[in-house]
């Protein structure tokens, strides 16, 4: 079937419904340009999604967590999962950056027909990534893919926070990095249901592991934390942080250039998910991660409004006055916040 | 002198102006919070800011940017100037994630009168570790630093942000971690004025360096394109992308635990402040650091005003429609931002 290149919004919901995955192309498109329709879009898939299961993958570059998302795509693929992948990582080889032995691991997937694989451009503020990166997950879930795999970079803290949103966050580690301690000091461990030590046929593996195992050790016990930063994610959190205390997170080791240990790693997740369901806290979760939502797009549209108000000539006088030192940034914000009321 | 553990404003003000470094770490703190009183601590030393040269080094884990940031401090200090170093990055030593070899280097700055270092907390949101790390630099500024840098490490979005609203931004790479092609793609190519190979004894080294010049050459000649994103920053942008023409950014080669390289880069800094102030680049970078101080001051209003304008029952309600599927995210703020009007 064909379909416009900038088809209407009902023409791409039953069509994105049914699984199209041109359709589905065209609709991470739009949520990823932040236009009106967006909301359209999503206010009418939004009813058909909750089923997908998120998994968040993240780790510091160069552990080799893009081999590790290829190789759990294919060990669902032979469960007979469907499966999608949306990659908001930059250093990702599903970004573009690849090396060719990735596109190599790439392309096998390619051809699947249960495989879709999106990245998410990282341009533009994170605010509006952060919100179009939970759009595209609703859209993808409402496609009908059965596990939905996030791959970021366990650096930032905005991307660290992206995965954290996911049912079950796998963070990946790597021996020889020299910054196994430090990655882990970077709010990675609030956020680990299961930690993977991937390059596991490297020297150093069981110093890693080690030092993983040591770290989760110190942390039994004191309640989990999660990521939040708000009024309404307080609310969401407050309910999921208690119920988060009966998962034992554990450290499992992989080489998944030739797939060893993936299927172990893919049992857990599987793991993961029913304990999730059982004990409340698949639904604590899916609270938390719509709070974070509702106040991404609440902060988007107080930007635009903002933008809206502010002619681009009176900007610029302010900034000359700025740099002359005879207005501060404060009263700068305070002449631009009374243009809004 | 005594400070009390919670000086008034004015108390802090005149002696962090005479170089008191307790009263400029007390202020820090202060602006850290993001309480009322930040404001009134802005609005008094704005005014003495403007003449420190801001240095962001950024680079991803592993390419040894920390070590090369204690070997510039100590190469500023034998030319007689005056250093700060703002760690932003939560792989930093300087952050508390140190190894033994890091803290030996660095316990050899913290006794001179003449370094001070600080890190920023990373926790909480990203806009207000921005707003944070812009207010800490006017501090620093106003506390007579006559150079400061602020490390950040070179993957997230907003890390690489903060760097490049420096003066002048180093960024760091390193042979041998894979990834030098993916680190140029993540925005670093456009913020860079200066490129380091870091570590530049070990193998690899000349492909490194050959990567990143034939990186540069293809660049040569495009525009320099300034990360921003906001009517306040186009305004401020547009004037510093025209001018940022006749600089040319060069590859050095540093091996930074035994100090080789380090005075070259240190000359290469001071060359292209002499050229910003020529070019009257620095200006225009003074007006975009500006705007994004503006704009991040409003945002960080704004979203104030909408928590205090909620109540937390009104929120618990409205997750769980979102979650049963009869709301959908965007209604739902749509709803919150009625509540501001």
């Amino acid at each position: 079937m064909t379909l416009p290149k900038r088809p209407s919004i009902s023409q791409l919901i039953p069509r994105l419904l049914a699984g199209d995955r041109l359709a589905l192309s065209r609709a991470i498109s739009r949520v990823e340009e932040r236009g009106d329709d967006a909301r359209e879009l999503l206010a009418g898939i939004f009813p058909h999604t909750g089923r997908g299961h998120l998994i968040g993958v993240t780790g510091a570059p160069g552990t080799g967590k893009s081999t590790l998302v290829t190789g759990l795509v294919q060990a669902y693929r032979a469960a007979g999962q469907t499966v999608a992948v949306l990659a908001v990582d930059p250093t990702s080889p599903f970004t573009g950056g690849a090396l060719l032995g990735d596109r190599v691991r790439m392309s096998k997937l390619s051809g699947d027909p249960g495989v879709f694989i999106r990245s998410m451009a990282t341009r533009g503020n994170l605010g509006g990534l952060a919100a179009a990166t939970a759009d595209a997950l609703l859209l993808l879930d409402a496609a009908g893919y059965e596990r939905i795999l996030i791959e970021t970079v366990g650096v930032g803290q905005a991307e660290v926070e992206i995965a954290g949103t996911a049912h079950t966050t796998v963070v990946v580690e790597a021996p020889g990095l020299g910054d196994e301690v430090q990655a882990i000091k970077a709010g990675v461990l609030e956020i680990a249901d299961i930690f993977v030590v991937n390059k596991a046929d490297r020297p150093g593996v069981e110093r890693t592991v080690g030092a993983l195992e040591l770290m989760l050790h110190m942390a039994e016990g004191a309640p989990r934390q999660m990521l939040h930063h708000g009024q309404l994610l307080d609310v969401a959190a407050s309910s999921a942080e208690n119920q988060a205390a009966g998962w034992q997170v554990q450290v499992f080791k992989t080489v998944a250039a030739s797939g060893g240990g993936i299927p172990e790693v893919m049992a857990e997740i599987e793991r993961h998910r029913a304990w999730l369901v059982e004990s409340g806290q698949l639904a604590a979760r899916e609270r938390l991660r719509m709070a974070r939502s509702v106040e991404q797009i609440v902060q988007a549209e107080l930007l635009r409004r903002l933008r809206a108000a502010l002619p681009a000539d009176n900007l610029a006088g302010m900034l000359e006055e700025i740099t002359a030192r005879t207005l501060d940034p404060y009263a700068a914000a305070e002449r631009v916040l009374s243009q809004l009321a």
